[in-house]
């Protein structure tokens, strides 16, 4: 075991072998997203930053060195390696199991729309259009009409909901699909959280009348509230957007809503929007009733990104890299051997039998194990390249726990001596599975513990002002527009300050509302907006958003 | 049992009071693919045009009135309704634990591609250039560099393969992922099988060696065989591409090759391209070995598209419209009970109920089954609505089968009686799962009867050409580009005449090498080839193709 404590210096020591792995200690301090022959990384060592220091040049190395995330030469576009790309088929799993249970379909629609389609309800073209993609040539030659890429696909999707109901018997209609999206941003883009081509499923439902939808509205809004509890173990906070924050066209959003305790950003999570009536009206979607009378079919839309992965990374992430939910981890538990010059030969082959012995019952029982069988890397580098990529469980098998027929069992999420303890070999499949319940309840809790740890009440603007800074607001507010902007101008940061402090664009920004929350306490009859004095009527939350 | 002789008249009779029906009637004699203000089909009626007397409309209209399509009004794109979707959900399911249980794992790269990387390969962009479709707005500003939307991804993926091999540790390394791709080719579109936007999967593997990567090649082109056969009961010859047929820059092609009895096509069905190392030589993808020396990798790629659609619904539809093999049907068996003026209220109500029961039975033991309780259609007209969307076993219950505790399978591949037969209640699990093996295996076995049946072999030009119209032709021939070339000369079509004669121009098209089958015939010593009489070294495997 004295072995362990000499991690770091056997790490350090092979490095000095292993020339490759000294770049990969200085690429993060390179000022470009994407490094020209930046060297694969197969080092556990190179998260330099401190998480609580430096977040933003943290999370740039976290994503690449845990491999994540590799950069690529368009702008704003990224790479999303297997490692990522398995969380996200284990959200999609989880989501889409969910939502066909419930009547929906999933189906394709072209990502390609018409400038007459795209620009048919003007709110709705007014919100996207600065960022819509055009495609104007096909080899050398000019397209006659150019058509944009899809930012979302309401305009794509409804003329043909127009064709296809015709009476209440073709409704409720509630189709999704799993795509890919454009929308070309100019702000700073930070992988995952904010870039120009992203993952997402879109739900497009429509309904006979303003209740049901209003009932789906809130049905998948529970869902993805599950997806960022249950699955990511992210707390979230329900609620209602404002009319400034609601999505472009729609009648009102609803959003669920994360926050970043390490840096103290809000980050708007999913959101599931009624549209009302504007869009049927625009697009003609109407339907007959038994009386023989048309009536506007009511419509939502709802979708979840891959934004979600970068919310878990940066909730859960610590100094040593990535922390993985158990239920969305690719790898839940892996089993690292061990042994010194003194082991003999027989005993290293024992070590390596029961090693993969024990992962292929715990295989047996249903988790998501690997054995670490790499010969040329010392069990230091290993639990550092392990921690790194976020592993929840480590098992550790040394000659003497050969010998006491046991494991220890490290957590990921817990690397103080309190995360360790020894489990007996014939108890392996039942403790494993304990210990991942607990990890992923552990990591809620924590995260939730944090969370609510920076909610500030306040009531007067001098309060709202001096809890701002890395707390998310709950303030009484009038709901006016006119308000929210006022807001957003007081609270400005000024430029040049911040660019001399180093502070990366995308992180800094005005406050906004990030929701009316659906858990409201009772607002006094005599409550003052905290801004501008008005009569209050509902508490909003507030905070700097990404 | 009367009743169901009488549907086409009651379905007539039916339509006389539905006035949107004899409206689509009328749609599939409209002359562009995009109808404005197309009215829902609601009926089982609306395939007019017969498979063998007019291929293109008889396809155009299963494909609208089955469900699986809707146009649109971006031309060469079409949307995948819920059918479509949902079979190939299907595909992705089979083929994707397949390539996860080999050791491949899913990623996701960007779609966009710099200029840069795209032409980094010479024959590749050449292959490529003319389909590519480029963004070069966002909003209304002019991107300072245009960039591609992929045509496929070897040169978005192959710089990030640069970077991450380093040693022989980091192979093989095998990525695939499920995507749209988009080739803005000016032939005439036909949905599923040429279509501007497509999803697909691709995959993409680099190996230290030319024996391992061979070996990928053809354990890929097996999962796709098995796809095809297994799955779409679609039978498939497996070969490699000729010269002037393979993917451009690649070292060699494999293909599984389809066929469409009913107009003579053969169709590619699936490729698994050898790149050999003239991409690992383009983008400075290498290994260092044990001894120091660094070597280019040897690289693959594979993909399999929505495609496979089309040659299923080509292959096995009929008259009445779709047939799906029970593998790849969302809906397997539905259940269509009814009964005439005579039945009492309280048998109707044991009608509802006992099929109901069966169904819930069915589902039990693993079934996707429907009950279809739609009390405002007679049995005819639901009856052909079933065929039509291609529901591979209908199960009816009348009120002498409720008295007799037994119900009618009739399959959908079989509608002469002898597709007909009664089975009793307690049975129904296993009398099912039999019925969907055995409709699964003969649809296969039709089609390959059928196809077998098309193929013809011939050592002379003469009867080369004989041959040629609606078969595949199996030739002697010396494997040279340029006498490719001349064959596809002298086959050329005369346009004028082709257009006077109302061929469609998807289904026009000179003669190519479809591939030189793996399973060769021993070729005689002294064997000619059939067109310029020089050397023959292999057979090839001509036709007129997709």
């Amino acid at each position: 075991m004295v072995l362990k404590r000499f991690s770091l210096l056997l790490t350090l020591f092979s490095l000095s072998f292993r020339s490759r792995h000294v770049h990969v200690l200085f690429i993060g301090f390179l000022p470009h997203p994407y490094r020209k022959n930046q060297k694969k990384k197969e080092t556990g060592l190179s998260i330099s930053y401190k998480k609580m220091e430096n977040f933003s040049e943290w999370y740039s190395q976290v994503i690449v060195a845990s491999e994540l995330i590799d950069y690529y030469d368009v702008s704003g576009c990224y790479i999303l390696r297997p490692l990522a790309y398995n969380i996200w088929e284990r959200i999609q799993e989880f989501l889409d199991a969910k939502i066909k249970a419930s009547g929906v379909k999933n189906a394709y629609f072209p990502m390609f729309v018409s400038r007459g389609a795209l620009e048919k309800e003007k709110e709705h073209v007014e919100g996207f259009a600065p960022e819509v993609a055009w495609v104007t040539r096909s080899g050398s030659s000019e397209l006659q009409e150019p058509v944009a890429i899809r930012p979302t696909s309401e305009t794509i999707m409804y003329p043909a909901y127009a064709r296809w109901i015709r009476g209440h018997r073709d409704l409720p209609l509630r189709l999704n699909q799993w795509t890919n999206v454009v929308r070309w941003e100019f702000k700073h883009p930070t992988p995952f959280i904010r870039t120009r081509e992203f993952l997402w499923q879109e739900g497009h439902s429509a309904f006979a009348t303003k209740e049901e939808a209003e009932k789906e509205v809130l049905e998948i809004l529970d869902y993805y509230a599950r997806v960022y509890e249950e699955l990511l173990a992210v707390p979230v906070i329900k609620g209602r957007k404002s009319e400034k924050e609601k999505f472009a066209g729609g009648l009102y959003t609803t959003t669920v809503e994360a926050f970043i305790p390490a840096n103290g950003r809000a980050v708007q999570a999913a959101t599931s929007h009624c549209l009302g009536q504007n869009f049927s009206r625009m697009f003609g979607i109407s339907y007959e009733t038994d009386s023989g009378e048309r009536k506007l079919v009511w419509q939502n839309s709802w979708g979840l990104t891959t934004r979600s992965i970068g919310v878990l990374i940066m909730v859960h992430g610590d100094d040593r890299g990535l922390v993985l939910p158990p239920r969305v981890a690719p790898i839940q538990a892996v089993i690292v051997y061990f042994h010194n010059s003194k082991t003999s030969e027989a005993d290293v082959d024992r070590l390596r039998r029961a090693a993969r012995d024990l992962g292929e019952r715990l295989r047996a029982a249903g988790l998501r194990v690997e054995v670490d069988s790499r010969e040329n890397y010392n069990p230091g580098w290993k639990f550092a390249d392990w921690e790194q990529k976020g592993v929840p469980l480590r098992i550790e098998l040394g000659p003497r726990d050969l010998d006491a027929q046991q494991v220890v069992f490290a957590r990921r999420d817990d690397l103080t001596p309190a995360g360790k303890r020894t489990v007996a070999w014939e108890k392996i499949e039942e403790e494993a599975r304990e210990a991942l319940e607990t990890i992923q309840a552990a990591l809620l809790e924590k995260a939730r513990r944090e969370r609510d740890s920076h909610i500030r009440a306040v009531s007067t603007w001098a309060e709202f002002q001096a809890a701002l800074d890395g707390n998310m607001v709950l303030a009484p507010w009038c709901e006016r527009i006119e308000c929210e902007e006022e807001v957003k101008r007081r609270t400005a940061p000024d430029t040049k300050e911040k660019k001399a402090a180093g502070e990366a664009p995308a992180l800094s920004g005005s406050a906004k509302t990030l929701c009316l929350p659906f858990n409201q306490e009772h607002l006094p009859e005599d409550a003052k907006c905290f801004c501008c004095g008005e009569k209050a009527t509902a508490f909003a939350l507030w905070g700097r958003s990404y």
